[in-house]
């Protein structure tokens, strides 16, 4: 059985539960405060030497980090991840795209937004924030029109991997009407079999100290 | 036969390069200027929307962006991507952590010191850059301390993606002498079959205009 170490609140760690509870895994959902500084204590450095969740520990002695390269490994073999050469690349275009291009804009405004104080000196950082991660929205809109899903016409880890920040981005300050096509492909994720919001907490999981976490964070 | 839009002196460009190379595949290089604007004219966007390179086209019909993901695909099937499950994720968590936590600190320090004026306004980012390059490359260094590469002891396409803007990481700053481990990797790369350096303007991928290009850049 999986242990999965992360943190409820955040995107990061929301997409290795969604994928897992959407290819119906069994696993141990442990829960690591970030902000009260559980990742930086030695018995979890000792598990990730980069301090950060989601971890996935397979066994004790296979722990693997990056939440897409988690997605990877828990969807081996499954639709999620195709086989075939061509789509495999495709989908991991749209991780990479989602790590280096998306998350360090979307994700960390929101955070900005959200979570630290109105007079926060990080405020600083948002129009930029906002410039690149307006580009990075444009890009999947573009993409989007004419599409249902990121690649082949398939839900896949592509839309797993983008669907976890996005859907937030109004949040930290990305007015979300002027991308109608990711608007319906946001709708047309959460309709998938055994989707889960982020605020979920369910069976497989849920342990109690998340029954009070009903947000969602960078 | 693959063509792959790249500049000779971006280092996810190299990467691409440097693969292709050990993989004794035939490809065609474009060269592709971006600080003349290259990626901003319409015939680029017509293949690449994100404006971005490197680019590999596979035929006409099949184009995929983003350096690791390029990666994955031309290595597929080859011991520079290993079958194996775990093997194949341990090689994908360096490969997101390489865009994630070591190119936008690593590189970007790297063009601002070497490519931009010396009273350049985004001189001020580098203290900033060089705590979190640091923090990627002490990572490396730790990991290294007792390993030849990165994953299971074989050179894999986490050593080539991490390669290519360490190798320059002096350029940015970064003081190398304190990692060692880091430094004998680095040389342990170099001894690879086939290896190309980056500045390497060769048969297969050469074009004329790369003759004059003996730098390289981010």
């Amino acid at each position: 059985m999986y242990k999965v170490y992360g943190m409820s609140l955040s995107g990061n760690c929301y997409k290795v539960r969604l994928a897992l509870e959407q290819l119906c895994a069994i696993y141990r959902w442990i829960e690591v405060d970030v902000l009260a500084g559980d990742t930086r204590r030695p018995e979890f450095l000792a598990l990730n030497p980069q301090g950060k969740v989601p971890l996935l520990e397979i066994d004790t002695d296979r722990l693997l980090a990056e939440s897409n390269a988690i997605l990877c490994y828990v969807a081996d073999g499954t639709p999620l991840f195709p086989d075939d050469r061509w789509l495999r690349a495709q989908v991991l275009q749209w991780m990479f795209f989602e790590q280096y291009s998306h998350e360090p804009y979307v994700a960390v405004a929101r955070f900005i937004c959200r979570f630290l104080p109105e007079n926060h000196p990080r405020r600083a950082e948002l129009p930029r924030l906002h410039e690149r991660g307006h580009e990075a929205l444009a890009i999947m809109e573009r993409h989007l029109s004419s599409r249902r899903f990121l690649v082949a016409e398939s839900y896949t880890l592509a839309d797993i991997a983008l669907f976890a920040y996005t859907q937030v981005a109004e949040e930290g300050g990305f007015a979300m009407a002027a991308y109608p096509a990711i608007q319906a492909w946001l709708e047309r994720v959460r309709a998938q079999p055994a989707f889960v919001p982020m605020e979920w907490v369910g069976d497989r999981g849920g342990d109690s100290s998340q029954a009070a976490m009903d947000i969602s964070l960078y």
